[in-house]
Formats: C-alpha cells, sequence, structure tokens
C-alpha cells in the first residue's frame, strides 16, 4: 500500500472555522490569525466569505480582512463566493482562488442557500465565467457528500451528479465536504468507487469534519487511494464551544501529526501552527480541541530521556 | 480490501481507565460502572488490578468490586496480576482470566515494575503456570508496543522478542500497548510486519491510546491487517483531568460507531455504553472525551428531517 508523500492542506479556519464560533473575532485578530497560519507552511488558506454579512456576521469584515493581511509567497488565499454580488466584491480584494459551494443534498441546497442544486448550478455558471476571465482560480464545494443533516444518508451517484454539473461549469477542483462529520473510511472508499472515470481521487480535495473522532481514520483510507489534498482548521476550531471536542473540523495540527509520522511530507512547522491557534483560542475566549496540540508536553516518541 | 465482519471489544476503563484519574471512585461506583458495562455487549472487561494498594491507590479494593459485581453470561472478567501474591487474590475472587504485564522499553520495565525485561519475564514464569493449572486464561501485555516515554522509538524486533518471550511462558494471548498514544498507521504496518510468522495478526488485541487523535486511524489500518481484537476505555477514562481531551485510552463508543458505521458487528449497544459513561464520569466530576458520546444529539446520518 503506497501512501502520498506529501499532502496539500489547506486551513479552513478563519472561513469555516470562525463561521461556526459563537463569538465574532475583530478584524485585527483575525489578520494576526491568518498571518500566523502563513508562516505555519500550509499551501493554501480560505480566508473568508463574500456572502451577506446578514447571513453570516461573523465573516461580515471579509473585505476589511483580506485588505490587512500579508501575503505570502506560494501560499494561495481564497474565500467563498454566493453570486456575482460576490464575485465583485472578490475580485477587489485579490485574492487567488474563489469557492462556489453547492451540496449533494436537495433539503440541505435548500435550506442552505435557498436554491435547488440545479438552480445553485446555474446560478454559480455566470460566477465561474467570470472569475475564469478574471485568472482566478475556482474550488466547487460539494455539501453532504456522505450523509445531511436532513436526509441521512447521501448516495454516492447523486454526489457523481453535482461533481459533473461542476466540472461542466468550469470549475478547476472538487472539494467533498461530510459537512457533519459521519465519515468512516469505507465511505470514502464507496465516494471515490462512484467517482471512478469522472474524478481520480488524486483529483479531489476531501473537508472532514472530526465530530465522531473519525476524521484521521477516513483521511488515512483517502491517502491510501491516492488523495493528497485536505482541508483543516488550525486548532479544531468550528466546534460549539458549549461542548469542547463535540465538533469542529478535522485539527489542522492532528493531520500534520500523523502525516508527518507517516513520512509524508505537509511542509507545515507544527510550533508556528501552535502559536496560531493559541491566538485565535485566546481571542475567542475557548480552548483547542485538536488532539496533538493537547499533548504538547506530553511524553513524546523522541524520547525523554 | 476486506475488514473483518465482527470484532471484539475488551473494555479497559475501570482498570486502565481509572488507575490514571486522579480522583477514587467509591466501590459502589465501580460495581455499578462495571455491571452496567456488563449489560453494554462489550465481550471483556477489565476489572481491576491486584498490584499492590500501595502502588495504585485507586485500584485498591479489586477484591471487593470483583466479590459485588454482577457476572453477565458470556462476559469475560479479567484483571492485572503482577505476581503470585496478585494471583492468590486473584484466584480468591474466581475470575477468567489474569493478564501479566511485559514492555518492549528495558527504561519503562524498570520504572513501572522495577524489574529488567528478562527478570519480569522470570517473575511471570510461575505465575502463568498456577493460572494455567486453574484454568484461567492468560493475556500477555507488552507496553510501549511503538515508543517509550523514556526511550523514544521502539525498534519493532524488540517487540518480537518479548512475544516470543511471552508465548514461551504459555500466555493465551498476546496485547500490543501503545502507552503513550503515539501510533500512526505506518507503524501498526512495520509492527505487524515484524511479527509475521511469530503471530498472525488475527492472534493480538491492540490496545491504543488517543493522545494525538490517530487511534482509530491505527485501528483502521490493523483491520486492513486482520487484527479483529481491541482495548477500549469507556467515555476514553484515562486522561488527565486538568487537560480535557489531552490524553486517554480510545474511547469505546468512537471505537463502535466507526465499526458498526463500516458494517462490522461490536455486539455493543451505544445507548447502553452512553449510560455507563454518564455514571463513571459523574463519579469522577468530569466530563466524557470520547467524541461520539459528546456528538450525541447532534445531526445524525439517519436523518432528522
Amino acid at each position: 500500500m503506497s501512501l502520498p508523500q506529501d499532502i496539500r492542506i489547506t486551513d479552513v479556519g478563519p472561513r469555516d472555522g470562525l463561521q461556526n464560533e459563537k463569538s465574532v473575532v475583530s478584524v485585527g485578530d483575525k489578520v494576526a490569525f491568518i498571518n500566523m497560519l502563513s508562516l505555519s507552511g500550509v499551501a493554501e488558506i480560505e480566508v473568508s466569505s463574500f456572502v451577506s454579512p446578514t447571513w453570516v456576521p461573523q465573516l461580515g469584515d471579509a473585505d476589511e480582512v483580506f485588505t490587512n493581511i500579508q501575503r505570502r509567497e506560494g501560499v494561495v488565499y481564497s474565500a467563498l463566493v454566493p453570486n456575482l454580488k460576490g464575485l465583485m466584491r472578490a475580485l477587489e480584494v485579490k485574492l487567488d482562488k474563489i469557492a462556489i459551494f453547492a451540496a449533494a443534498s436537495e433539503t440541505f441546497s435548500r435550506k442552505n442557500i435557498n436554491a435547488t442544486i440545479d438552480e445553485s448550478i446555474e446560478r454559480y455558471r455566470m460566477v465561474v465565467k467570470e472569475a475564469k476571465q478574471s485568472s482566478l482560480r475556482v474550488r466547487g464545494y460539494i455539501s453532504c457528500a456522505v450523509a445531511c443533516p436532513y436526509e441521512g444518508p447521501i448516495d454516492p451517484s447523486r454526489v457523481r451528479q453535482v461533481a459533473q454539473q461542476l466540472l461542466d461549469l468550469g470549475v478547476d477542483e472538487i472539494d467533498l465536504g461530510d459537512t457533519i462529520g459521519v465519515a468512516v473510511p469505507t465511505d470514502i472508499e464507496l465516494l471515490y468507487d462512484e467517482l471512478e472515470g469522472l474524478l481520480d481521487p488524486s483529483q479531489t480535495t476531501l473537508h472532514l469534519h472530526n465530530t465522531r473522532g473519525t476524521a484521521l481514520a477516513s483521511v488515512y483510507r483517502a491517502m491510501e487511494l491516492g488523495v493528497f489534498s485536505f482541508d483543516a482548521s488550525c486548532g479544531g476550531l468550528g466546534g460549539c464551544p458549549y461542548a469542547p471536542g463535540a465538533a469542529g473540523n478535522l485539527a489542522t495540527e492532528d493531520l500534520v501529526y500523523m502525516c508527518e509520522q507517516m513520512d509524508c511530507q505537509t511542509g507545515v512547522d507544527l510550533e508556528k501552527l501552535f502559536a496560531a491557534g493559541r491566538h485565535i483560542t485566546a481571542a475567542l475566549g475557548r480552548s483547542l480541541t485538536g488532539r496533538v496540540f493537547n499533548a504538547d508536553g506530553e511524553e513524546t516518541r523522541t524520547g525523554n530521556s
């Protein structure tokens, strides 16, 4: 079984993480957090979202955040864009990539973006066209790629269908999201089995939540299948602050630890990542849920004589 | 890749979990906890340890606990036994299995049981002989099977050597322990590669701690290799109460969730396991660290329409 020799990490903490925290973080703290992430070595940072501040007040300052962060050579800076209005805002701040977000569940699509899946694809058609004309890369998210909070398990064939629709629009990459954190390794296998012929595992990004502790097991199975691009969130941001350890994105630190121990390079400096995590959790007034962060200071495999 | 169709779970919470908690739990609470675990469907329960109460005051009541629990048909009840004196105590309470504990690290062996590895094997020789004469099954633990808190990484060949010594003593099973919770899937692979010809993966039990969040990924890799016997701890007991989520055994609930979702039977009823976890964590005055327990009430894959 050969695993990838390196993986590519997109830290979605500033967007998917902060969007799901109760507290609103100041522009200054966000900028400092993102700058620290830039220094940590992650390949890409999902900085914010250009959705209406009415929907997601936590990210209402996307323009200001983008204007103030320091761009580091080689790091890709991206943001969610829901429509042409959002794209116009995005174009003003000069980012590298936008992400549009479809779902594999009709109910989730309607509840999340008030459109059927087909309507959402149509809505994104002009967004992708305009983005490409401005030389922006486009990521196409597929939410509920394993299960939906309303419909339950999602048949992988529905994911394939939406992936096909997004590829037809001209997106550069497909990001498969286990939105509610239920996936186990066999789900990952079934998903990529179904995508065969349309998308090779190495052409996708996997976005996992660690709600039930299974995210790293699913990452490992995905790596066996050839996936090397993963989303994660510094400090496991994104969980409910009232149930520590309960939900949240896969913690970037845990992903980095596992991969590096398997001789798979991530390019990330854990200490610098911890610094970013300490900064943002102090700003949120909560503790980090990542296991590796909390294990810092425990016995390590390098020995403590 | 074919996975086992069912796994066998030993809940080590009452022993490995409680031994590493600062608080001492009353006999009554332990008995209630173990009775609840018996009803949950786990195959085996490591009830306590017959080491000297001077060493492990948390488990000084082993005899009383064993006398008061209700044995459930089909469940195996076991305990750690360090020497002949401990075995005499164990024989009085009528258990099904004892466990002796060697290590793959010389430094850990000396610090943990004040004996070299070879001395510990000699010490156990009579214990195993007497236990077998009394028709007890014997588990042989190998601590630090991946890394040692003092020596760092442990060469798998040292694990093989100790496994051979334990098998020569006549133990019925070998339990490989990642004592400090550093293992990643490739460590598991290397370990079983080294054991080839001596022990098939299906003949071992794997004992993982989730200190760095990698335990389920390692379980998954082990299952691919044919391992179907795992230790876990109800509620993820065993962590430091001052760093929630930091350390602790792999939570039984998380193991059960992952396996059942992969159509691998565990025989465990999660609701009954949650009840046991709620009981013991209330007694300890702490919260459960298992992810699945904390996800209870979140959206589930079965839908909540």
